[in-house]
């Protein structure tokens, strides 16, 4: 039986989703809880190979087992063998041809920035901080040129070897509360490290040290210079993974 | 000269604002930098001895120092001693009379909590998590009777010693979003345990475990025992701390 499970982790701790050799990652957490859970050797598929330090409200991932333990009842078994900054929200039975990875069919993601003389101590592991102020009506004037079907190449991180860069934002927006923003793109699928070089660049538009329209520019010369640092990894969260037939 | 600082701390990792033996107090980590950074011995004193795990968000503290540091240095100079789970969100000079406890004219606190059948992994250190669902409307329906000068004596944690129990709230709201719930209180001062016994009795109604009308029967009985359980430390902020001549 195939089992789909979406979870939720605070990311500060861990070297990421994916499995590593020298350093701990959620999967291999989440792995070893299935395992000890179900008595059989579990591998466990996630949407999206988070970051170090990114956290998740919405990751999904599934797995196959043998076992008779009914599927949502996961949720709540798995709680009690895992670390308290890993949860799973709900656990369902999938389909056998269902892939938390493959049959995904958009995202969405929040990126969080506090923008003050100090950072704070009580937001510090999820926003990124910057010492200057922000201006939302610039960084908001920007979103337009983000969303719809285009090549987003410049807002791939350098090295990165994908082929196909084009990629549809299906939405962009950017809110302020006093010196926290935060910023939720949403789209079909996004290249390595694409929201937190867009939260860099609005960062850099909002602060005045990069010019207006730098989106449209980057869209015209496909160069990755041309867009703001690549922001830091805490500040972002994958809020969802959206697959056909979910009610959006 | 006296120096006033605004605080803001993840309670966390610590024994609670005051200096104890055993364990590590916020007080003493700010001491503790502030020695080092004027060369004298400091002794530092808060608006209000939050408990073990009770974050704030702007706790007032006063020194008094021979240090010739500009007063509005300390922030800065304070941020690159202290660690990141406390920083100082601002300094300024204070009168000689000036007294961060004694002169304070009102506090407002935060209580979250989170109502889902499994807990969060991002709010679990600033949520007290409860696994039923809440009503808001029968939450809301209680904080009227909170409002006003009334005597709480009710509301003091049982063993507490205070002789005048009447306190003046001036304003309670609760908020929801999705599962999450905020309690904002604000008053002229708060007995011990007073926010997270209202908090408390407050999940305990929006459960439908305790009868409408908690708060009026209990400022009638005086009894303790009329009123839910203290609500858990980390769901408590202490958000501001006002004084005269404060801009409210």
């Amino acid at each position: 039986m195939r089992v789909r499970l979406t979870l939720e982790y605070d990311g500060t701790r861990y070297a990421g989703w994916q499995r590593q050799e020298n350093a701990l990652a959620v999967q291999q957490v989440v792995e070893e809880a299935l395992s000890k859970l179900t008595g059989e050797s579990i591998s466990v598929t996630g949407a999206s190979r988070t970051d170090a330090g990114v956290h998740a409200l919405g990751q999904v991932a599934h797995f196959d087992t043998s076992s008779r333990i009914p599927p949502d009842k996961y949720a709540y078994a798995l709680n009690t063998l895992l670390p308290p900054d890993i949860r799973v929200r709900s656990s369902a039975r999938a389909a056998d041809d269902f892939h938390a990875r493959f049959s995904a069919v958009g995202k969405r993601y929040r990126y969080l920035i506090h923008a003050s003389a100090h950072a704070g101590a009580l937001n510090r592991l999820t926003h990124a901080h910057v010492i200057y102020p922000l201006d939302l009506a610039a960084m908001r004037a920007e979103l337009p040129d983000l969303v719809g079907t285009r090549d987003f190449k410049a807002f791939a991180a350098s090295g990165s070897c994908v082929k196909d860069t084009v990629r549809t934002v299906r939405s962009a927006e950017i809110f302020q509360e006093g010196g926290e923003f935060a910023l939720f793109v949403e789209g079909n699928g996004f290249l390595y490290n694409m929201v937190r070089i867009i939260a860099g660049t609005l960062i850099s538009v909002g602060a005045g040290r990069l010019a207006p329209g730098a989106f449209r520019r980057a869209m015209e010369t496909k160069d990755r210079l041309d867009l703001g640092v690549t922001a830091p990894a805490h500040g972002l969260t994958l809020m969802q993974v959206f697959y056909e037939g979910d009610r959006l």
